[in-house]
């Protein structure tokens, strides 16, 4: 991986404009079109049981995102997602808050098991999806722990699963089990832009429509939306200015920006 | 029509407030009620079955919008729809991403046959709803087929359902069947923000409510959505701001600004 | 009550950040959300039958709004009431649209039975609310009744309900029964964007998060949106910059602007 590979990325969405499939939240759903259209994508919200099967066959990636989940939604997360996996389309799963209660523990577990290509959440996600824990590590949908605390659960749950694993925060961390990466753009004023972190999934599942190493895909969109979002911070008096402000930069990021902004290493 | 008849609808909402009543989708909830309320239209998000009717018949124009579609919410449209048809409150359909898959059609054309007086969709949509093809007409709620290439199914749809049908696109246009006009208003960067076709579809339930010519408040909702869009992208330097600009310049927009800007044309 | 007393409390929401549970409408998730995150609190939006109970007994203050209600949503607002109740976790409660439709009355009366801390509503629902009238008072969920209007429907609902009441309107009445809080913040602009009132309501929430006294907490809520509302729209063009600004103001808002700007007085 290098700066060159994920702007090539970067250029394969824009060009090809896949169709990402979402089944997400109610408070991030127009965010997150917004964040497809802005980065090039094609976005469509698509929940009803009766047609995510249909849908996810059209489709290039899958996003499945369990922040206001309820028992037909989960459903359909579940018949899309197995759809996906025997139709090859690459999905993502995002566990928003899964400590926070049993019926949300046992919602992410069981999509888990479902062969997710990525899984991306917070350090308080991860650890409680990797650690089963009946304990209360979240505290709603915000993470009480740092991203570095949760690098070993994302190993572990990486290996589990055979997903990759990214664990979002001050430092974003990227894992297969093996392999990791860790991306330190972004900025501390997106943590007071709701949905920020359903963005970030949203924006993998794009890159994974675009290219099949679903490590690289998990880089470069967390690379992109870091970049965006510090570009986006620099220029917000307010967490208000910087939700537009970040749709702005995702649409006119150029590459001497991008290649001069983004810093990530190699790290284990 | 001229640009003045326009103007005067326009100044109608503003001082009416026309209650305008919307079952639509999650993605655009927020943005549709502030279209509205920028235009001077007062707006109302009401989908519950046990609700839709009393509600409807306190309104003065009914939007459906199919595009998060399940199956209690078909109902509701249905039941809506049937209501504001005998209580004589003028409605419109937004068949959104109706060519993705068979339920996605079934419940458009159901929909269409219970006499709307205006279907907006964009050229794939149009497309779908008047050849009620088995073929996949549509991406997802993007389009594919451009607004030029569906006049002709507008046409024959206007016919069948006895609707005024809107294609929207580069250029717009609205047809009865007889009359067509072109619209070319509007902006490229209007493509890259979720949902302001389904804003255009409410913008046009708000002139349904003060105009009893479906025709004429089809023509002056695009008419005014296209040249608020215009003004709002020149001010844009992305998407983010646009979505901003274009609840501004819709509150803001004036009289003379609108009749030097807009361009419309009888064609057929 | 005093302008530094409000300042203290908004200090505490910055510093504690508690977890804010809202049961809300589908149009103002994101809104909501986004208003407590820039006040400094944290927000979660939880409504599956299946957690709302073990949600609400983390959380620091519970949010009811039944703006876009259906009938499991009665019910999830019902159970997480209860069990807040239980708990000691205070609640509000926000009758939207009360007086449109028979379902909405049947629904915002059963609520207020179950002991809000504090209701908030404009002058059509509280009167609404508090006559139990047939008479459609309201109109969709726009007031057609200005604040003054619905004083004493205000007090008489304190005294039956024991909540704290807010009509909110050009100015904003806060009333138990026997005091009452006149607030003169604010700005008309404000009533061109969708879901203020809810914002309101929320982060009233947020304040009754750290404030025992519901009658300060809801004063202090009611003043902090007023003097950020007015601060934002004296830079917007329109809605849809204010909107934005909003979330910057409350984000950015500093004790020597607040206590300069802030006008509120004992009326009774």
């Amino acid at each position: 991986m290098d700066a060159e590979r994920i702007w090539a990325l970067l250029m394969a969405v824009r060009t090809k404009q896949p169709l990402v499939h979402n089944i997400t939240n109610f408070v991030v759903m127009n965010n997150s079109a917004n964040a497809l259209l802005a980065l090039g994508a094609s976005p469509a919200m698509v929940h009803a049981l009766d047609e995510v099967e249909d849908f996810v066959a059209l489709s290039q990636a899958l996003v499945v995102n369990i922040g206001t989940l309820y028992s037909e939604q989960i459903a359909a997360c579940k018949l899309a997602a197995s759809r996906a996996q025997a139709a090859g389309v690459p999905w993502i799963l995002d566990p928003v808050g899964v400590g926070a209660t049993p019926y949300r523990r046992a919602a992410a577990s069981a999509l888990a098991r479902l062969r997710p290509n990525v899984i991306r959440g917070n350090g308080s996600e991860i650890l409680t999806l990797a650690q089963q824990t009946q304990a209360r590590q979240g505290r709603g949908v915000d993470s009480l722990q740092g991203s570095d605390a949760a690098v070993e659960a994302a190993r572990t749950l990486a290996v589990e699963t055979g997903a990759v694993v990214a664990v979002t925060g001050v430092v974003d961390y990227v894992t297969d089990g093996a392999r990791l990466v860790e991306i330190h753009n972004g900025h501390p004023l997106m943590t007071r832009v709701t949905g920020l972190g359903c963005s970030a999934t949203a924006i993998i599942g794009a890159f994974l429509a675009v290219e099949g190493d679903a490590f690289a895909a998990t880089v470069a969109g967390l690379a992109v939306l870091g970049v965006a979002g510090e570009i986006a911070a620099e220029r917000s008096p307010g967490p208000g200015t910087l939700q537009v402000a970040l749709l702005d930069a995702l649409y006119a990021l150029e590459e001497a920006t991008f290649i001069r902004r983004v810093r990530f290493n190699v790290a284990g």
